[in-house]
Formats: C-alpha cells, sequence, structure tokens
C-alpha cells in the first residue's frame, strides 16, 4: 500500500445499502475513495469509459468493484459477464454482495468469474464488520497487475 | 458457518511456508482441514479423484484452494487452467500464494480466472496475520453453492 488512494466501485441500487456500505469505508485503515453507480448500464458507462465517462480523471480504473446482482437497466451477472470478456478490465476483482441465497445464483456467478460472492448480512453490526473485512483483503492484501 | 469443518487445498512445495500456513490455521476460530499437496499433478488427482485419490472420502471437494505458482510436475499455473475449464470445479475459489511480484504472473493468474492474488510477506507476523484474515474471508465471508 503505497499511500495512494485506492478506488472502489460501488454498483448497487438500494440506497440503505449503499448508504451503510460508504459509511462503513469513510473510518477504513486504508485511504480510499468510492464511486457510486446505481444501475447496470451507467456501470458499463463507467468501466468502458462511454457516455458521460469519457475523461479516465472521472472514471479511474477501480481496484474492486462491488456488484450487486439485481440491478436496473442491465442485470449484474451481465454486467459481470462484459467485465470478464474484456481483456483489461477481467482482472479486476469483481465481488458480488447481494441479499440473494439462491445456489442458481451463486453457481451463475461463479460461471462467469466472479472473484467472491458475499451476502448482506441482515444485521447491521455484521455488515460493517463484512465490509471491513471486505476492504482488508481486497484493498490492504490483494495485489493485481 | 454450520459448525461443519471446511476444507482447504494447500499447493505448496515449500516445506517452511507449508508449516507456517497449516500453524496459522491451527487456532483459528473456523473448524477446518488442511489437505497438503506438494506438486501440481497431485493436486489435480486430487481435485479429478484420480490415482491414489479415487476415495472421495480422501479427497472431499475443498471450500477454497491456496494455490503456489512455482510447483513440481505441473506448475500453478496450469493446475489453475485445468481447475477453471471443468465446470464443477470452477466454482471453486482459487486463491494464488506465491512469493512472485511480477506483473506477468499477476496477470497471467487473472487471465486465467485465478480469483485472487495473494504474496508471501516476508515477515513471519504478517505471513501469520495475511492467513488469518484470508481464512476470514474465505471461509467465513465468502458463499459458494
Amino acid at each position: 500500500m503505497d499511500g495512494e488512494a485506492l478506488n472502489i466501485l460501488l454498483v448497487e441500487d438500494n440506497m440503505d445499502h449503499a448508504e451503510l456500505i460508504m459509511r462503513s469505508f469513510d473510518d477504513y485503515r486504508v485511504a480510499n475513495k468510492i464511486y457510486h453507480i446505481i444501475d447496470g448500464e451507467e456501470a458499463l458507462d463507467f468501466l468502458f469509459r462511454r457516455g458521460k465517462y469519457t475523461d479516465s480523471k472521472k472514471s479511474p480504473a477501480p481496484h474492486v468493484i462491488l456488484l450487486d446482482l439485481r440491478l436496473p437497466k442491465i442485470d449484474g451477472l451481465d454486467v459481470l459477464k462484459e467485465i470478464k470478456a474484456d481483456e483489461k478490465l477481467r482482472r479486476i476483482p469483481v465481488v458480488i454482495l447481494t441479499t440473494s441465497e439462491s445456489e442458481q445464483d451463486m453457481a451463475g456467478a461463479y460461471d462467469n468469474h466472479a472473484n467472491s460472492y458475499l451476502t448482506k448480512p441482515v444485521d447491521f453490526e455484521k455488515f460493517t464488520q463484512l465490509m471491513n473485512d471486505f476492504g482488508f483483503y481486497w484493498l490492504g492484501w490483494n495485489r493485481k497487475p
């Protein structure tokens, strides 16, 4: 960790969850910046620098992507597929964060090369703890080129 | 976490590192069992239940695979490729754990769908901390079908 802020792309349409996630990172040990996007289409615009995201300063390559499954416009699984089909983007870890405990959703995520799959804890403290551990692992320990 | 022991497949030919990793899990909060294998060929035998591993009791599906890159017989990257080419096995998270900080190794790992890439800390305490965080994240939080 070199002191440079690490960017997280958060794709989440539930505003309560998004706020909780962003607050968890507020007092986080590693400097970070969260880009919050609420639908799948805009997430892909951000990643592929299209539409209003052509300026790379406004759409820096994220260190990790936190992706909800049920999303407006383009579904989370389709966002995942497009990321993992792209030669450059596929090296960015995509962590699914969802309420779905369905085996089918988990299998679909891994079959399309999700790096990890997390379910949102109902309990507030546990949710905060999860986000802390998530940040520590993916921003702190995990390496990418 | 349901109290059932979670299996880790550790593929590591450096005995000092393997011992350190296994010791880190000894006083770990989640019940676990580590299967330690020292070369790539045997790792694939274990996963595909071939050779001396035809009995599934001796080769249970691991919850997560910790894979070194430089391995005797079959290289870590080739082991990774075979795992991720298999319909069932590809749903098992594969975490690379290596001394290599090379961009090329990192890129190669992600291009072949490694779930995560960790470099071995030189410092003993940091290594133990990494293994604790690894276990907490992949055995505790991460979900798989």
